[in-house]
């Protein structure tokens, strides 16, 4: 075990790409634990000592949140800047000299920022871990390993399940790393879509090669009755080119009580969060709506990816 | 005992009006035990491992500032989320998905909001303790608690006592439920403000019915030499009709050296911070002015609140 | 020791003419204690149950950070308050008082204010320590002490070396107070700068006094090859009468690697940071440049003050 987590120690986190099965499994066996732990309600001290710097470039209540959590629910510290305007970058200086900097007060930096690339640039100008918490309309790998995790959560496995995308994924950067993630796996992917915000080619030919099973909707009709997991995200209004455009398909892609009537017994409800209209407040009763689980999920990757990046060897 | 605190473990704190006088002989002995504890400089480590989220929606240092000092000396974490801008409700979330959202992370939430109301709704979506930091025109019961440990603390209980309210009596959420809470015990409450800015009279017939002495007046000459305790808060010039209205009363209603010599020697005088203009900077020197006192017993009072909030047995 | 450290415990960092060469000997010596603790990977305890108030008047990350990551290496918890938005102060409470609220909840305060005399003003109002992390054009102490350990560690004594000072000497509070610090020693100081800003003669006469040789330079080629250290900061445009001023001089004050091949093997480059054009970034690769590590540094140096000023025996 020990030489497999030489994948985690002292990395950085950049991308879904990065990892392969066997990472997974120590990844999410190492979840399971802390999950266990702060649900016993023990304290865990084996960050204890440790500081994160926690760089915020753009608002993130949630990740910076869970961050903030994970970390001190392991016995470490953290240093919170959350905003451009309390920051040395208003005196102009670059992202590199403000990493260079972070990484002299702390054991790991997790940085979210406007501009994709700007993680792996980041990675360049730091001795100490990188974790990217979103990198513009790049990748934000902690959220794609927390919607996984959830449904191996739910389903003991993540071979042989059916999971619907449904809404904007064209522009989701949510939906495709999860779908990069779930590749890996033995799966079939439904993307329910309007055909101007279906998911891009090119992501679909490299899923391709790994051999599993795609199909576009335009309708959640066609295909919730065969999902294991239906994956919602946000349509926003600003995508189409007209309003008219955007009312005459918006109604299709709001989950709402009866619509889940169609949907397994089974099945899972899952969205990324923030959700605005396309999740009635009335489906939250559902006990297959778990985008709250998944924000707590969210917790436990962290405290998972932190205690082993930081950590040489597993106690 | 622990029957009692079952009034504690896992509930909300809403409002003045749900506490007993045994609660608040349980929460004020748990106070004093704290203020012990951190004047012997030793650590405290009752709530380490458990994380307290604090959301405020808007700015107040001394509120939010005493809430993470209280966790942190107990041995607990925070996540501070200090300002609407650094919030996802900058996409338009509501307070109920972003309380659902940070009681995944957190084992208590403390919520500061403009809106009267916004705290009893956020107890509807939280399955963890929330404790209201200020709502509006509502209530800021941990305020009104303090202050009412700071009286028995001066005077070694609370029963018989007179308490001169003067100010802005009509608008000041803090006396109001100042009032509510003394309302518990024999005492006499004065008040005195200008006639526009007097106790509303639905509290003064609530009060009555606890069978509280209530007087009026508009200055403080009649009745200072009787009070063992001087409540002021501030009067703004916005709440008169004209500025003329404002400049006629001003001066009745600030705190002198000189007005502090018709005083009682062991009488206190009390403001809930910060003051400007009613309390002259002269009279901190006064031994009897104990308004940074009533700060500290702010960070006591939190803390016997989380602890007990937060703990189902004592220790 | 302990009677010396009596010159640390409970007392306010304010300027750095308040040290002695012992106070310095036993600051360094903790500084030095504490680097090789946490570079050892072991947690600290010292300062658990204490509570540190970060309060920023003005943005700076570095500066913050550093303090915050002192403090919680060293056990301690933290009030992060880093925005007079975010702050009483936005209803008009002076300064004063919101210091003698937050010596309510902390054992210590660090104070960054933008305007000179602020802190020295706190500390009249503070019961508990006040540590000044730069007040406007006035101080910053813990900068000039860090630059100064630096030096230290790098030559393993501060007595017979030569400084050069480069940049803008008339308006840097850094190097004023860096000055001051090395006139305790037995050094030689260069300044390096456009006539226009060139050291104030005030400050120039009083190094004199303590006995240090002077020279000023508007080169650097002059005086490199003989330099132990390089201190280099920013020329600002805007001190310039005319832009063309400023044109005909920038270039004589940029650090690039041609101009390193002058400098002496072992001598080193520092910078208070951030930086701009003044140091030409493949310069970062010589491993004379050290202004990252002064960064580190720095944290040692703060937890070195804090241990120092909020435990009354040494362990």
């Amino acid at each position: 075990m020990q030489k497999i987590q030489q994948n985690f120690y002292s990395k950085d986190i950049i991308s879904v790409n990065q990892f392969t099965k066997a990472d997974i499994d120590i990844l999410f066996a190492q979840a399971d634990l802390w999950r266990e732990k702060v649900q016993s309600g023990a304290p865990i001290t084996v960050l204890s000592g440790k500081i994160m710097a926690n760089l915020f470039y753009e608002p993130s209540t949630r990740t910076s949140s869970s961050f903030i959590a994970a970390m001190q629910r392991l016995g470490g510290g953290f240093i919170p800047i959350n905003d451009v305007h309390y920051s040395s970058v208003s005196k102009g200086e670059n992202l590199a000299d403000t990493i260079r900097t972070l990484e002299q007060y702390s054991d790991v930096i997790v940085l979210r920022h406007p501009e994709q690339g700007q993680a792996l640039l980041a990675t360049k100008a730091s001795g100490k871990p990188i974790i990217n918490a979103g990198d513009g309309i790049g990748e934000h790998p902690t959220q794609a390993l927390l919607d996984l995790y959830t449904i191996q959560n739910s389903f003991g496995s993540l071979e042989g399940l059916t999971v619907t995308m449904v809404g904007d994924l064209k522009n989701g950067r949510t939906v495709h790393s999860l779908a990069q993630l779930l590749a890996l796996y033995d799966v079939k992917l439904n993307y329910v879509a309007p055909r101007v915000l279906q998911m891009p080619i090119t992501l679909c030919n490299q899923l391709k090669n790994s051999g599993i099973q795609q199909d576009e909707h335009e309708t959640l009709d066609a295909v919730i009755a065969d999902s294991n997991v239906i994956y919602v995200t946000r349509i926003q209004k600003e995508r189409f080119d007209s309003l008219s455009d955007y009312e005459a398909v918006k109604d299709a892609f709001v989950i709402t009580p009866e619509i889940m009537q169609s949907a397994p017994k089974d099945s899972i409800l899952m969205h990324p969060l923030p959700r605005l209209a396309e999740i009635h407040p009335s489906v939250d009763r559902d006990p297959r709506a778990i985008y709250f689980k998944q924000v707590q999920n969210g917790m436990y990757v962290r405290m998972a990816l932190l205690s082993l990046l930081l950590r040489e060897e597993l106690s």
